[in-house]
């Protein structure tokens, strides 16, 4: 039996692996860490009766003991909470699903114990990809895609051992404002951007999918997870979202994973690799859609792909700086303190105006991003 | 060095394949067969060097001969030569891509003298899989799918060992007459119907394309080549021919291979499979693309794929009385005696008054295929 942990455990994806875990029925949890939604993580000890639980606060961990102190189960908190969890030895895998650089310690401390990796944490590749990667390399960890392009990418290159890459072809749905110009985004306001097209997700994804900065990101972690030069990926504007990305060989095959919009697969897939389980849900009905179709992305008015491209390029703690400086112009035009067209601008400011560091520590990467905040709060 | 054997080196899959094994270089030639086209398959051995080559007549054999008499290749001819070249032991791999019930017999000897197969010839399987399919297991030989859907499904399936097949979409293009209805077909001329929207072939198999039965051809093929139940399989129309076929696993994910219309693509994945080579010519540009649309085959105006899966739920000897009964009356309509919409008709009338065989010998399909000839000659 499987015995997996879940960092992220109540939000969209933790809670969608659970729903797989109860689905399928032959997986132990035997780690469950959460943020601040002590309700429902009482529920799923509840449920899932993990070993160990970590919250992020003490009071949170003191409240959650006495909620739970029928449960026979080890509550934690903080880092080291999170660490403890991620090295458990009753799990062989960790999923990653929690959001921001948080992230990045308990997946090195979980590589390093010898856990897979269900990688559902962007925010580890960006930044720490040259630390990771050849981490899971020596320690023979395997690094599994949960994203649903990056999944589709995998499981296009199922089989294909060696067979070169031509290039990936990872699709955008081009987000709620494709085919807007820059005059069209000027006042844009948080609610018209929270309105994505073919997915249902958190908040600050759904303003990345608007900027395009989250394909920008999602560009960063294909790098890293298959290894493939910059050039030979190319961003493919498919608005049906059917398709969830390509790879096309030497041999000029393109070979595609397409499928409804239910993140319940890719993590499926992550969790029994290279099994394929019955899941239950739609089915993609080739006769109900309707044309697919596909588009360059529109770099002028989505100037945030273009940038991840040129951070990517330039390497080091870049990436670094704009995802951090991202997360910073996100969050302040989510209060309404900035316009959508300021986003792509900070980042830029903020990738010409930090220090560069050629192979940063996870020390230097968390510097960059404090900097990153510390800058855009005192300019904008 | 992979060394191959051509069963009609001079035709359209025959000629590319050629076109491979020069492109590639490191593929060695053991063997040519061609029916009458002796000037092309003289010039073949001289480029390709054979030990052996087959023609069909003893008078061309006696012509090739005296052509190529500085050339060291020994020439046979009729049955027995096809037989002789297909276990030349100087071979390991037999590209079956001659047309009609001829190429039975030299593919069941070059599976019992263990050569792997590239199949291109459409009737093997179609009448004799319930044969070629457990004979290929008993003597663990490949059988490489060279058509281009199949070898789609066939990439599809890369990788997904044990994975369980909920559908096979086969695609089609729907021919020259996809969206008229039967009435716009009745006074068809062969030279509409030998205009294909997508893909240059032969004469036969151009019509076939029209009446939908090369798709029910391909159904068959299907079939046997993966194991799957007939209700697994289902036909896809989809007129831009860039999805070339895709597999649907009971996760809910659908694999699919893309492309442009070029059959060196498949013929050079079954020679090298599972390897991928560098392949010259034009790549997909998702860019350039119309949108990709999909429909349900019309069965009413295309009756010829509906008897394919009748014919093939029958199993026995009546899909050799399809695939017969539409070769005779494909010659018909060539030949301007009968019409475009009689075709299935005349399927359909052989089907229902052939003996019914439940597990034909190779004689009894060849004499299945005979009886249909005279059915048809002598009734139309």
């Amino acid at each position: 039996m499987r015995k997996i942990a879940v960092l992220g455990s109540t939000g969209s994806i933790g809670t969608q692996t659970l729903c797989v875990v109860r689905e399928q029925g032959d997986l132990k949890v035997a780690g469950l860490a959460a943020g601040s939604n002590i309700e429902l993580l009482e529920a799923q000890i509840r449920e899932f009766r993990p070993e160990i639980a970590a919250v992020w606060t003490q009071e949170a961990a003191r409240e959650l003991r006495v909620k739970t102190a029928d449960c026979n189960v080890k509550i934690v908190s903080g880092m080291e909470g999170l660490l403890e969890l991620a090295v458990c030895p009753q799990t062989d895998l960790l999923v990653t699903a929690i959001v921001g650089m948080l992230g990045i310690r308990p997946t090195i401390a979980a590589i390093k114990a010898g856990k897979d990796i269900a990688l559902a944490n962007k925010e580890t590749l960006v930044t720490a990809g040259h630390l990771i990667m050849p981490l899971a390399e020596k320690y023979h960890c395997s690094i599994l895609p949960v994203d649903s392009e990056h999944s589709a990418i995998f499981q296009s290159l199922n089989g294909e051992n060696g067979n070169k890459i031509d290039k990936i072809l990872l699709t955008a749905s081009g987000g709620p404002f494709r085919g807007k110009c820059r005059k069209d985004l000027l006042h844009i306001r948080p609610e018209d951007a929270l309105k994505h097209p073919n997915w249902s997700m958190g908040r600050k994804i759904t303003i990345d999918s608007a900027t395009l900065v989250n394909k920008g990101l999602e560009v960063m972690e294909a790098k890293w997870l298959f290894g493939t030069d910059l050039d030979r990926i190319q961003v493919v504007v498919h608005p049906q979202s059917v398709i969830h990305s390509m790879v096309q060989y030497e041999d000029g095959a393109v070979i595609a994973q397409l499928g409804t919009p239910d993140m319940r697969l890719p993590i499926q897939y992550a969790l029994y690799y290279p099994k394929r389980r019955p899941l239950s849900g739609r089915r993609l009905d080739f006769f109900e859609l309707a044309g697919l179709t596909f588009e360059k992305p529109d770099l002028l008015t989505f100037p945030g792909l273009r940038l991840a491209f040129d951070a990517m390029r330039r390497g080091g703690n870049i990436p670094t700086a704009f995802n951090a400086a991202n997360e910073s112009a996100v969050d302040k035009f989510l209060n309404g303190k900035i316009n959508f067209l300021d986003i792509p601008e900070i980042i830029e400011a903020y990738m010409e105006n930090c220090r560069f560091l050629e192979n940063p520590s996870v020390d230097e990467i968390l510097d960059t991003e404090k900097a990153a905040y510390e800058f855009i709060e005192s300019r904008w």
